[in-house]
């Protein structure tokens, strides 16, 4: 059983009619039941409001993959959690960024770019083309499909090079983007995925709960997380596999730690 | 004229007779000097211990290449500037990172992993092989090449897959290590190094001069310098490109900023 | 159940009884039996002596995953035969490549690259060292592992860049060498393994048939096999998605094929 | 200097009125004619129908970027040509393959894919983005540029994941594409870019000729051409780099060549 954590700021829904309207149980809640009548996979909700944001570490230790929406509060995420959650992703937790996450701490610190891009909240069709067919995430769509409420993302999109492209967004308005991208940081698999504003009913239709079902499943690294992921391991010269002796100058005493 | 920066953190030059003995100008002005032999190139230095880390923001801008060793004082590189270095190379100046400077603070932001390692201090051979001899990194070097004493540097190297791995090292001691690698973030090219512990002659070795010089050569992006690399901008409903009208709900007013 | 099939020249059991004595029951024989001893997989043999080189189209459309060792007659495969699998991988079936398979020729047609490489048969010691222990085709490996007796392969591999590096090996002749790639070819998951020279007992090793079993999870695509996988459909102007009317020149007649 | 050699099978300029009287002096020479006003470019022309298509060994030692245009004729294209030139690229020489190219047999051998995709000839509109502003490919363009008549090619297209993607394309229609892709194949540099319909003036456009000329700048690579990309030496124990013995069963005589 893949246990995903949903995490949501929940924000919106509190302040926003149209929102509350929309999601009356949250994003979170909503996505989290799509999930959960998915075979094998088991899903959880957490928000910003929530003690350590829902997220203290044996929770991150239990989580195989975390869902991350965020919008008008990544600065209210706390530094801590967020080092802790791209921690988990480096030692194998998967993790899916949506819509306006491209934003969001931890999606900005796995990427190490400024994860920019152009917007316009005009309620436009967006139009989503299947580049990588046989992708596991591209599993059971139909190619194209369509959103007929979406915000618009364009152009230049500022994330490294991904791994894959697995989906390209057409925009009734005129633009282009790149809306599936796959990375790997450690152990973690990490998707981003485009749509999802807000105003707009994009995560009850069948078709985006399908992406992100194939999402869960492939982000799921079935091994053991790996320990100690900052470990900078000093290896003595007596355990060295080939035989050595000491030459040249030295600044380290055996046994020391190195600097950071 | 291609105008390179060489930083270095300059302590162990200061604390230690080993590395002043090899490095009575610094690493920095060893390197320094080397890449003013090359054609095309001009470089100078700058320390952790000049103001600013000697890269203010004006600094920056007229910088083409930036080269980065450091080591001990990690820590003591200001987050200020630690931000800015990356907004440059987002903005299109190129970076080279020097052995420990995996651990540097703009290394682990830009890449975004933890970037750690094992190693070995122990004065070892190092030899090096050139994966992509067509690389404009290897132009001109023997293949393979060696360093009589080096530190051992072994995997997992915990770094972003790379665009390119352009060197494989073999130790003594038993370890392999990807030793040179490509990256590029925003339109900045990025270079990771091996080679290069401070008790050891390695940068006074015309085959590591070669290299860096050639490192220079690929890292400069000769385009003019992106501004506002954070910019989101709002795309106007009346500025689309195809014809559009408001539709469903909204969240923003008319040339109001996203959220961050 | 993943179907692994088990693909052997087999020519050098025949004729040398060193490799005979080592495998009695060929290289396919002995990697059948490892994997299926293996928990959700089956795997059964074809050799290049059989009708079709054992690889039938209806035996391809059964098969999940493939493991090709080749070397001595890679010339003697069919054109025939090697475009078939090359067509299977792109519609979704794994491949494994193992060793000398380097020069096989749908691995070429996969890469689109010379695939050279130098070598030396020795019988050294071969050290694998992994490089991403959060891969799955790394778990459950101690890191490193060795190979008391290998042939030594070593760079520049002419391979294009991989989308992820796994193992590197190092050489007690003083090589390092990229010994797990992993590609993507259309619906097709690739690994190229490194090790495995017929004069040495190289599948016997548990810790090689670890190894293998990952690789086979590893590459297993669960999807449905893509259906016509050169096709290059026209798509009439009455069916666009949006709007349109004819402009322009014109070469090509309604439902016309395209040009190959 | 860089030497571009603009390559064209010109059969539509010659069976087709509306192509010719786009291309009087034929697709090749509308593209040269715009090189040659390139500071630091000279182009040249060569047609299928010249002896050896115009591309005998001693003229492909002597050019740094092949630029490829086909169509109706790919299949007319003789393998010995297309693998010659496939060996160039491994050797370093830079190679842009234009529109209806993607099934030229030197770049679908390049890629090891079926490089196909959907395609309307409806002289609709297409928008091109840049994803990557900080790229030399796209330095100096508007983002977006347009062309008012084009071939719609859609998703999926059939390539392995490139280095880098640089262009998107939104169609009329309603399709998107990506549009301009790197690849790097031995130490030749390989730029897929999508316009360039032979029944619009698409190559009379002074931004396509301007992505051209980037293009041509990007993809040569000024080191010297590779020799023998496809050796595969042995190499002696006596001549390893590290002490030796021969170990193990063995089939190669000392000195002998390798399996191909």
């Amino acid at each position: 059983m893949i246990r995903a954590v949903v995490w949501n700021e929940n924000v919106h829904e509190q302040e926003s009619d149209v929102v509350r309207g929309i999601y009356p149980d949250g994003i979170h809640g909503c996505i989290a039941a799509a999930l959960n009548t998915v075979d094998g996979v088991t899903a959880t909700t957490a928000t910003l409001q929530d003690p350590e944001h829902g997220l203290p570490q044996d929770r991150l230790d239990d989580t195989d993959v975390l869902i991350w929406w965020g919008h008008a509060a990544h600065g209210d995420v706390s530094d801590a959690v967020c080092d802790r959650v791209c921690d988990a992703v480096l030692a194998g937790m998967g993790v899916i960024f949506l819509h306006s996450s491209h934003f969001a701490k931890p999606f900005k610190k796995l990427m190490g770019t400024a994860c920019n891009l152009t917007w316009r909240e005009a309620g436009e069709k967006e139009r989503i083309w299947v580049t990588e067919p046989g992708h596991p995430i591209a599993a059971g769509l139909p190619n194209p499909f369509e959103l007929e409420n979406e915000e618009m993302y364009g152009e230049p999109f500022g994330v490294p090079q991904p791994l894959e492209t697995v989906f390209l967004s057409w925009f009734e308005g005129g633009e282009a983007f790149r809306s599936g991208l796959t990375y790997r940081r450690g152990a973690g698999n990490v998707f981003y995925f485009r749509p999802g504003h807000e105003t707009y009913p994009t995560y009850h239709q069948p078709v985006i709960q399908r992406v992100l079902a194939n999402a869960v499943r492939w982000a799921h690294n079935p091994m053991p997380r790996l320990n100690d992921v900052h470990g900078a391991p000093n290896v003595p010269i007596e355990n060295a596999l080939e035989p050595l002796t000491q030459k040249g100058g030295r600044l380290h005493k055996d046994g020391e730690d190195g600097f950071r």
